[in-house]
């Protein structure tokens, strides 16, 4: 089972990544067969292809990111964030809450991430 | 599949029971084979009459709880709340993560609760 201190550390590394990271460099968090489901309840994601297309989406945009809180239990996190994704003079600000599971070789197994409409703050 | 409405209202209901309400009162939210995990990694609780027994530990305790994050997506919910148990002049807060998926009837069917010590201090 993966640590308390490494799950964090991915956690960490996750939040970094996902302002100024490569889809590439996100990819290298996940198992070869995770699944991402962002948002929950939208089409599941599985397998690192498929999770790479997904990141790439917004690889080119210009991004911060702020981890707001953090829960480490089991082999899981479940943590908040504040992403701003900035466009032209505008941009937006999503807030979600996702949930990591973690697999013995402390990749992440799968993510999902709540949030709707309401979470999104037009800049 | 039930409105974000419904699972907007269950979760606060949840709140106020696990503050003010009997075992009895927040098993009825459960569905007949729900399943809770709190805190990850520990044991599954399975079925109504497993879940009650959970509840019923701090059932006659005094409590207080407030809902400070909620995000809804697709049939599932996660949340953050702060718990604080009052026991003599002192007493604990725990503030954990929660994640709850909810059934086509709209009772909750699996919830997970994300804490590990650290999240909680002492009164």
């Amino acid at each position: 089972m993966p640590s308390a201190e490494h799950i964090t550390e991915t956690v960490n590394r996750y939040i970094s990544l996902v302002a100024k990271g490569t889809a590439d460099d996100i990819v290298e968090l996940y198992a070869d067969d995770a699944t991402v489901e962002d948002p929950v309840g939208a089409e599941t994601h599985i397998g690192r292809q498929a999770i790479r297309g997904f990141y790439s989406t917004f690889e080119n945009m210009e991004r911060e990111n702020e981890l707001t809180l953090l829960r480490v239990a089991g082999n899981e996190a479940a943590f908040g964030f504040r992403l701003t994704v900035k466009a032209g003079d505008g941009g937006m600000v999503i807030e979600p809450i996702v949930v990591m599971a973690f697999n013995d070789e402390g990749k992440v197994a799968a993510m999902k991430a709540y949030w709707s409409p309401e979470n999104v703050t037009q800049l």
